[in-house]
């Protein structure tokens, strides 16, 4: 009988993260300071983070042990499987073989508690009594509402105002672990209660949800902020999943020729991709690709520059590629992928010619995401279907090449919480929202008046 | 670093099933004809079932192979991990060991392809085109759809009405996997007509459904009926998972005192429980309890006696502890739970005094949901609840002891599609639903002219 999931014993847990930023080509640019632009420091940021956060921001140490607590907790849910989908491959009818990572066996269905449970556990040792975030569509208000349980931890959460409307499932799942949740602009914050001033009636946006968690951070007592991804330790913690798939993948007696992942902020793509990165950096040939919604293509349409991260300007500025941070995208259901920037260790990478970006539409990230629950099983998260539909794109290229490709994939998490969109889709109610140059354009004119980092053009190594 | 799960690989994959028919201390009594009242034979059975699956509802052999292509789409989700719940039991202070296995990993997140899968496979070999079934939450109907889907099988689901309105997540589950799902009483059936003729407003119910999928799968060509509990050959399917937690237990070095399930139709109780059933008849001291709502207390309060499947009288008659076929649970949100009757696998034990049943209120279910997601972190199906609520009643009953007690329970599946019935929890709109003995009494009045299995007290041995 063929195998079909590789599954590590706890004992083979990586016990270390991976940190990309000894080995980067090229160093990153500085984050800067929003109101003077010069280089923000680990005191700018100390009332919003915990001080071991920020140091693995900065840090240039390789391998960073992971402490013995979080190692624990992971193993709630981790080692994940790797699995072989021999079904998928006989569907496509290609020679190549396709591997996925599980990452949907965790409690909160994702990916995002890689990085969630050190989060909270840093805070925790570090004295924070609450952590404040925001959330989109809530996948990760709901995986840091359940790492901080585990910690015991008070957790408020400033949702979309939309989104906790329309989407009351996962709000729901961060009260079950205890959380706090409110519909964004709330008038808690100076924040929100300055836009429904203007806008009574405001659905919010992540860009004001930002604002608002960061205000009651800072504002709080004993409290902290925390990021889902974008950050270079938010990255560093989810190398956890690479590490594993290249132990997992050499037990299956494979290397693989593609890597892919979705990519939102970038913390899910570069958490399988880093390991690999650093491989091909010394010499292994792999093709790494991040997969992004056509109709938010930060890579491979937005230039590399310096922007905010929120929409109000509050933070700090980040070299990355970026559409602006004033760019709103179509009301997709891949809500994780509507973000307006990239996390700049994988924006440098593509400025370096080490991995490459690929848009994809809308529909066919739906169709892949069929195509797999009726041949492996499994019902993607809408995110998901973007890593699904290029791996189909590249097993399909493989076939027509009469190549036997080994393709590896981040299956980031399950879609159980988000079937409304598959029933949009399956009544013919969405469309690939194709995005006019114009609206781009439009967008990038606020990058303009801002500093450039040394690089610009994407592409093009400095 | 302390092991949390124990986890087999692909190999260690139970290759059969066990069968308890040759090993039950009381022999089954036979299913009657419905319109007879004589013993149904194989003959009757073959236009809803395919053969197969008919000779294994009968069969006296104790191990049953697992045919090859079941066992590798069995790996899609199987061996499922088993967990020693630390968290929770330092949160009750007790000084037992709780385990739970974990059968929310499944692409329809709970217990219920172990049959779904083998029942498809055998429809498959056996001609079968279509499989019509019945659901009622959509757990049934959503794990049938994702296992049509895995051989190519079309899929009918008669949802009840009420349901599909309310819950549309696991309908939609359903079409993703490909199958057509339609409310319950529908037009498509002369049951459903009839009952629309009288009530055109009726919300349907499972009774009504299992009417309309039967008469589809006699009336339709290459057509087959699939119950998801209650039938031997469904609680034999069921039994993987108990054979998995022998050999998990054995690795654990550790021999459970009490074994612990939720029992609706019975299937997911059983499976687990059956393989220690078998050790308890060969002298194992084990405490093995099916634990059920107390609104709808089948075992704890039902007789035992022969009584339809269905309320419109139309099944065999089963000899099972029941509430008789007329009678209406109320709307409690486990429902799975919520079925007159029980498989007579595990009423037969239950008249044995080989395992026991205990009824729990709505309300300490929800709070013992809450505390395991805010402890051992995963966020359990109602039903679910009903175990752990059982486990920790059991847990401190250890404490107050003192005893180092050994507590296996079936974490049957994850509640991320119930998040609703938690919102009702959280906002205090969720009541016990106690019931009066005269409800009890005034449906037991319809199983009094029927026949009488030999047994008929609760606790009595024949």
């Amino acid at each position: 009988m063929k195998q079909r999931k590789i599954v590590l014993s706890e004992k083979e847990l990586p016990t270390q993260w991976y940190n990309i930023q000894p080995d980067l080509p090229t160093p990153l640019e500085p984050p800067l300071h929003p109101g003077t632009g010069n280089p923000v420091g680990p005191d700018d940021l100390s009332p919003i983070f915990p001080m071991p956060l920020i140091l693995q921001e900065v840090s240039q140490e390789r391998f960073i042990d992971i402490p013995e607590e979080v190692l624990e907790k992971y193993l709630i849910w981790r080692p994940t499987p790797l699995y072989r989908a021999y079904t998928l491959e006989k569907y496509l009818e290609t020679p190549a073989k396709i591997y996925f990572k599980n990452e949907g066996v965790s409690p909160a269905g994702s990916h995002k508690p890689n990085t969630a449970l050190p989060q909270a556990y840093y805070n925790k040792i570090s004295g924070t009594k609450r952590i404040c975030t925001e959330t989109g569509a809530g996948q990760w208000g709901s995986a840091l509402s359940f790492c901080c349980a585990l910690f015991g931890l008070e957790c408020k959460v400033y949702m979309v105002k939309i989104s906790y409307n329309q989407k009351p499932y996962r709000r729901i799942m961060m009260e079950t672990w205890g959380a706090t949740c409110v519909p964004s602009p709330s008038t808690e914050t100076e924040s929100g209660r300055m836009i429904l001033a203007g806008h009574p009636d405001s659905p919010g946006s992540l860009g004001i949800a930002i604002s608002e968690a960061v205000e009651a951070a800072v504002t709080g007592e004993n409290s902290k902020y925390a990021l889902g991804s974008v950050l270079n330790h938010v990255l560093l913690h989810q190398t956890i999943n690479g590490l594993e798939c290249q132990k997992q993948m050499a037990i299956a007696g494979d290397y693989p020729d593609v890597v892919i992942g979705c990519a939102g902020g970038g913390s899910n793509f570069a958490g399988m991709a880093l390991p690999f990165v650093r491989d091909k950096i010394n010499g292994k040939d792999i093709d790494i690709i991040g997969v992004e919604p056509a109709s938010c293509p930060t890579m491979t349409r937005g230039p590399f520059a310096y922007d905010f991260g929120d929409t109000v300007q509050k933070t700090p500025l980040l070299a990355m590629h970026t559409l602006g941070h004033s760019f709103v995208p179509a009301p997709i259901h891949a809500g994780g992928l509507r973000y307006h920037g990239m996390a700049p260790i994988v924006s440098q990478l593509i400025m370096d010619n080490i991995i490459r970006a690929e848009a994809v539409p809308q529909l066919e990230t739906f169709q892949a995401g069929i195509t797999f629950a009726r041949t492996e099983g499994f019902i993607s998260a809408p995110e998901t279907d973007h890593a699904i539909a290029m791996v189909i794109r590249e097993a399909v290229k493989a076939r027509e090449e009469g190549k036997e490709k080994v393709i590896l994939f981040n299956w980031s998490g399950h879609g159980l919480v988000d079937m409304a969109a598959y029933e949009a889709y399956l009544s013919g109610q969405l469309s690939d929202h194709a995005l006019p140059e114009e609206e781009i354009h439009r967008a990038l004119e606020d990058i303009a008046p801002l500093p450039k980092p040394k690089q610009y053009k994407p592409g093009t190594i400095s």
